[in-house]
């Protein structure tokens, strides 16, 4: 039996040469040199076309090569025999985590507004926020979430954090279920969007929410471009309530050229780079999976269909 | 007898106010609206025009109202019968941090790039630097550096240290004297420099010393503008050595128009904003530096000036 990589805009290559390096005795085929589709039963994929998985009659593993699974879960039919597994990979984590941190740090020196200056050639200093006196709240406590909380707290920001069930972690004050999201809002400075896209999740950066930020609060989303009500989030800039926007996910990447937010003076955008899968490492946890997956042991981290994180 | 307040280019009223708050017995006094000159004993300064204390006949202390004091020793005829001091609040030196930590991981993650990008409505990902694999050098280990050094080496970077003496820091490799520079600066990515202005340290960002890091390096320009030899760092940006430069002090303040700092795109210029005194705490100082001058106790923050420091 062999291996599929199923990738859409992203170079299968690296990952076809380091994997049949790494499993020198099994077949690894580019889904478009695939010769018989019978002979496949697992399936590493970067945003999937949709239903393609059904040209593969004997699939039992679908392995996704990033944190999330929502561009598999949103396009494929998966069966109950099927396992759905992803990446975690702590080097994500640590690159979301820097990330974030150039993110914050940008917005309370006000890097971004100096950018702008620079372009005009204009010398004015402007007041900047301190750690100590900072509140960031993040959305989304799972691998990526809990490091980035305990990370940020460990800074000395004032750190909250939002899931949908209760966690507990230290020197980070945790709320939990749509009851207390208001509260989790309430207060906070910088809000980081984390959290997987569901049903649930979507659109939940709306106006109704963001207005429970602080004035002047600023938006971190890292998650993914259905969790943001964009036009909401275009009035609460432009009417001054919220000071800025850093956005790394969008609803269409990457994002059309006649799109509002490359314009926008108060929106930072960058391209989908917070966190980079490494495919060394993540190689080493496909590899892994893979040989649990023939030696019929659990496979590592696997996703719940019904939750789809 | 009387408190003088000299400021260039800064606001003295704040500083008036507060002090005649903090001080009510005791007469406070804006430099244009000083009535008798032989009354005055003690001058705090913001870069005070060339000889100006000669008009004060009495003068025992000068307090300068920042950390630096070459605005003052390099204007000004200072006896051995005048003390200078200085203000060490340790909020400058957190200041100093976080202004640095934005620097720091805005260039590993490439956000003066995608600033660019986002202009020119480009979508394009770029490779990051991550903090374990990447070596900090900081030149001056005074206060505000050594704190610098200790945060930046706690949040895991390979960190090293230069000053004049010798310095013992947890955790930092530290090297002094001229002869021990280039080993300080041999395999840097990001190098920051925190020295005070002297004689001797004055143009000591040149080519020559620059070089010595690694390629593709970031130089980051917290100290003084005279530390910078321009025409060096402009032509090891264009030929692809350094990656980038942030700037925030120099040589003539506000950088003037036709200055080409502005306009490089491998340059962010920010305006003298890393660490700005706060009123409030640095007040503290100033009026317990008076009460001390005037119950003939030593003074907190005292300068050498013989050493400039």
């Amino acid at each position: 039996m062999s291996i599929v990589i199923i990738f859409n805009n992203k170079d299968p290559k690296p990952w076809a040469e380091i994997l049949q390096k790494k499993l020198p005795n099994t077949s690894v085929e580019i889904y478009s040199e695939v010769k018989d589709t019978t002979k496949i039963d697992f399936a590493l994929c970067w945003k999937p076309e949709k239903n393609i998985l059904n040209e593969f009659p004997n699939i039992k593993v679908v392995q996704s090569v990033g944190a999330s699974v929502d561009g598999i879960l949103t396009t494929q039919n998966l069966t109950d025999n099927q396992i759905l597994t992803r990446i975690v990979d702590e080097q994500l984590s640590i690159d979301m985590f820097e990330f974030l941190l150039a993110g914050i740090t940008g917005f309370m020196k006000k890097i971004p507004n100096y950018f702008l200056d620079q372009k005009n050639k204009v010398w004015q200093q402007k007041s900047y926020k301190t750690i100590s006196k900072t509140t960031v709240t993040i959305l989304g406590l799972g691998e990526i979430g809990t490091y980035v909380a305990q990370k940020i707290s460990a800074l000395g920001f004032s750190t909250k954090g939002w899931s949908k069930s209760e966690k507990k972690i230290t020197n980070v004050i945790s709320f939990c279920g749509e009851n207390e999201l208001k509260e989790a809002l309430n207060g906070t400075d910088i809000l980081i969007n984390i959290l997987p896209l569901t049903a649930e999740t979507e659109n939940i950066l709306s106006s109704n929410n963001l207005k429970q930020l602080n004035e002047g609060a600023c938006l971190i989303n890292v998650g993914r471009g259905e969790h943001l009500v964009e036009a909401d989030l275009i009035e609460l800039l432009d009417n001054g309530y919220l000071a800025h926007a850093i956005l790394d996910v969008f609803r269409v990447e990457p994002l059309p050229q006649e799109h509002p937010f490359w314009k926008h003076d108060k929106i930072s955008v960058t391209p989908h780079i917070a966190s980079i899968t490494n495919v060394d490492s993540a190689s080493d946890i496909v590899v892994a999976n893979y040989k649990k997956f023939k030696n019929k042991e659990p496979l590592l981290n696997k996703v719940s269909l019904k939750k789809g994180y």
